[in-house]
């Protein structure tokens, strides 16, 4: 029904997050309907982006400067270290504005079912940076699900040795949640670290 | 926080109907992750549809040929015209593969609040159309919204002259619908068009 080089931009449309075979059908339509605007920037884009955007060889954020600027600021704190999933998690932590220290970038968490282990991740490079004198906090900022939780214990363990404090995110009611709507997890993790006001 | 090559390219996918900001975020950051997997078969399936894809210059469906095939298809109907708002509702029939003669895409239908006019569409290359010998029915597949209804009668009144006759799709209960949520105007309007069983 449609050419070979119409469907070859659908399918590769609709592998990103977000689309679908029908979003991405809509899409190619958009973009070849829109050339100047929206296919021609998106290409340019795609070619620069691969061209030029890296993982720093630090802590694996995305950037065309290796390494990246926040590990280049010296204005950030290099005593702090935050262990997040993955660049996702970093732009999130990023965009509250509220962290001023360093990252590091695991690239994953540790999966049994999907078989990713210690070494699949970069918890080795973790190690070695926490040696560092300057670091003196690791703060595992990861998912609180089964997965995440494991690789925080996994990676609290394995840096037992060092001199660093290693803290993990607080669990609680989420600011402006409303109890009634708030899992039991959640709500029993609340309850369990309430504190004197 | 980012670099401007990944902003650049975040701000190009944020704009593709079913993305926005926050999903042409994580898009991105999925492209930068899976090089080989997703980002460069975008590329190249963006330059490809750049430069093979054009508007057919008969029926201005997109296609890598010229008339594309449908158009060229000499197994289908030549009596018929189906006229289409865009591509996308082209594809739409194409998919129920219930329609087997050609089509005349307008590239969009009248409208006084985006100051689109007859001259803006491709109503004067559907009047020449429908003028060949060959044609011998119009069917105008427009959209069942106040414009869509607005331009199907314009075209239908441009068009008494010729010898076609000009039909429109029918209206009525969706099949697989329920009464009792059908809005009033379908169900006034499937009542109005009842039929002998």
């Amino acid at each position: 029904m449609t050419g070979a080089e119409i469907e070859r931009l659908v399918q590769a449309l609709a592998r990103l997050p977000g689309l679908g075979p029908r979003s991405g059908r809509r899409a190619a339509l958009a973009l070849l309907d829109k050339r100047e605007t929206l296919l021609r920037p998106l290409a340019a884009a795609l070619e620069e982006a691969d061209r030029c955007v890296h993982a720093c060889a630090q802590c694996g954020n995305f950037d065309s400067s290796d390494p990246c600027a926040i590990c280049a600021d010296a204005q950030r704190d290099a005593g702090q270290l935050c262990v997040v999933e993955d660049v996702a998690d970093l732009w999130a932590l990023e965009r509250s504005g509220l962290y001023r220290g360093r990252y590091h970038v695991l690239g994953g968490v540790l999966s049994a079912l999907d078989g990713i282990g210690p070494e699949d991740l970069s918890i080795a490079r973790l190690a070695a940076r926490a040696e560092e004198p300057a670091v003196s906090e690791v703060i595992l900022a990861l998912p609180a699900t089964v997965d995440g939780q494991t690789t925080a214990h996994y990676i609290a363990d394995r840096l037992s040795n060092c001199s660093v404090s290693v803290t993990g995110l607080a669990h609680g009611v989420p600011v402006g949640g409303e109890l009634y709507y708030l899992d039991d997890g959640t709500l029993g993790a609340a309850l369990k670290a309430r504190r004197p006001l």
